[in-house]
């Protein structure tokens, strides 16, 4: 018996390019994939991106005209249940449908999500986790937390390898993911109070795939599916690298057209030059994702365009098909006796 | 009157190209920079090296012949007191030198000074400053610290971003130096537990030039030119940033050489890469800086060459001529008289 055809509530409002470049996505997704995609945003402006399409049988359009400006923050989100956002949340709460795609604001999506899903059973802070292209082409690592908790406790970066390593393996679909401790050394003994502690925890815990601490030269090597870090150290490395790659491109932009070598040479080396960018450029590879919350969330980067919402809604799908919510909220429950245990033996110690 | 020519002690062991590179870089410092060179290591290796230059009158060479294998650590620090790295320090420590200059690892040459020199009255924690290239071409960013404190209080930040101010100043000759704090957002309201803690003590100390929080995406654009932050996170930015230098060059290799357009642009565009490299290469750049110890240190980056060695030498002798080590004392006098009464002020309140 085939799976039931995949829900995906789409947020036509969100991102750089909404609403045309969301519409065509999510209609070649629902051409291509085998899944139902609600577009929740602006009807007549959704209407208006759907006219440039032939007919698609497979989508649906959900209202939601309310609209957060950037500086109403979590007020906002709570003033106003009809802007996008809250509304994917709210198809998924009802289960009208079963995934959540957005290319806006992760801190918004992270937040609507908690407010209107609420957290897995089990997982005590909900993180954003992002995905990183890696040296090895057509490899990614996903680090997490990369914002959503700046203060976390050994226990909470253990959720988030656990989590981590249920995504990359049913989501990313690595047949054996590795876990690394992003640390400053190799060694065990190397690392903050959080780090050391954090280490002990991941390698006791049998369900998780920990190989080691990865340091800030391992994270793109491709050595690790999943990295796992507090928010304040991820967010600062994933805006440093987003930036990296925008620099280096820029001193590209400058160095190379210089003089004649650069007009002739530089027009020769056109293909090769985009094929580099598409892999430095981290624009061209995935978001984020959001863990813990009570329902599947993709969240697409800002600058997403139809290509990359495609993407968004076949790992949303993946993520569907392979009870991704179901296997984090079991893996827990086990995770939570075992924790118990640990507390009693350590009480035993003087 | 002219100053006292400054005595610089150069760790001729440290580094990949020890001794060959570093005598040749202290060669032409002693040539064309007024300064007297004392070159610390293997006599005999050293007059090698030296046999390829002209006759070099303000060199002059101190016997060192102990060597610390990597696996040693501080035991072999403790244990080989004629280890060049503790030599150079000793010289500074005797007053027959007024400046070091290594290429070797810049935690053991932090070790070496802190056990042979001491901390700088009033610092808490020396700190390891790296110095990165950023986007504005020849304006470099100091951060601080990168790997020294693990874990760090506001009041080490606060010492951190007071030391930064003043070698970007007077070593760096930045004349109006730009403090930023490494944080995951512009708001005063952002961050964790230390970075909130340490903003308000940045914001109220009006001896730090602070302009506010340095996202990830802020470090190499060029607008600070001092950024703190703790060794943890530092130093995996530190790593991370030095690895995607070397990730951009490889797939430059990769991609650029590929098909005839790849073989007839690449040579036209070779000049314009070569430019590009040296941009983008952390190696071609500076390397860290003690702060907080008491005696100058400059820590050249471990694949210096002449060029780099020469230019460490240069820093140096600016720091020498500018009395950096007595700036810090005196600027952090004032500073703990003001804890002093800050303490008071918290102690009165309920």
């Amino acid at each position: 018996m085939a799976a039931t055809t995949a829900r995906i509530a789409v947020d036509a409002m969100g991102g750089d390019h909404a609403p045309g470049e969301i519409v065509a996505g999510a209609i070649r997704a629902s051409e291509e994939l085998d899944v139902n995609v609600l577009l929740v945003g602006d009807h007549q402006q959704i209407q208006d991106s759907l006219k440039h399409h032939a007919h698609a049988p497979n989508i649906e359009i959900v209202e939601a005209n309310e609209i957060i400006a950037m500086n109403e923050g979590l007020k906002g989100l709570r003033r106003k249940p009809k802007a996008s956002i809250n509304v994917v949340m709210d198809l998924v709460k009802q289960n009208r449908a079963d995934a959540v795609v957005s290319a806006g604001h992760s801190g918004a999506a992270m937040a609507a999500a908690s407010l209107r899903l609420g957290r897995i059973k089990g997982i005590d802070r909900p993180a954003i986790g992002a995905v990183f292209p890696t040296l090895l082409e057509g490899k990614s690592v996903i680090i997490l937390d990369v914002g959503a908790n700046v203060d976390c406790r050994p226990k909470y970066l253990e959720q988030f390898a656990l989590m981590g390593t249920i995504y990359s393996k049913y989501v990313m679909g690595v047949d054996q993911p590795k876990v690394g401790l992003l640390n400053i050394g190799e060694e065990s003994s190397k690392g903050n109070d959080l780090a050391l502690r954090t280490y002990e925890l991941l390698e006791n815990n049998p369900k998780i795939p920990f190989i080691g601490n990865a340091e800030g030269r391992d994270v793109l090597v491709g050595r690790f599916d999943v990295i796992v870090c507090d928010g304040f150290v991820g967010n600062v490395l994933l805006k440093f690298a987003e930036a990296v790659g925008e620099i280096v491109l820029q001193i590209m932009r400058e160095e190379l057209p210089r003089g004649w070598r650069g007009k002739i040479g530089g027009q020769i080396l056109k293909p090769n030059l985009k094929k580099l960018k598409q892999r430095v450029d981290h624009a061209e590879h995935g978001g984020a994702l959001l863990f813990g919350v009570a329902g599947i969330c993709i969240i697409s980067h800002g600058s997403s365009q139809a290509p990359s919402i495609f993407n968004a809604i076949r790992l949303a799908k993946e993520a569907i098909n392979n009870k991704v919510i179901e296997r984090i909220q079991s893996d827990e429950s086990t995770y939570l006796d075992k924790m118990a245990n640990r507390s009693a033996i350590v009480n035993i110690e003087p």
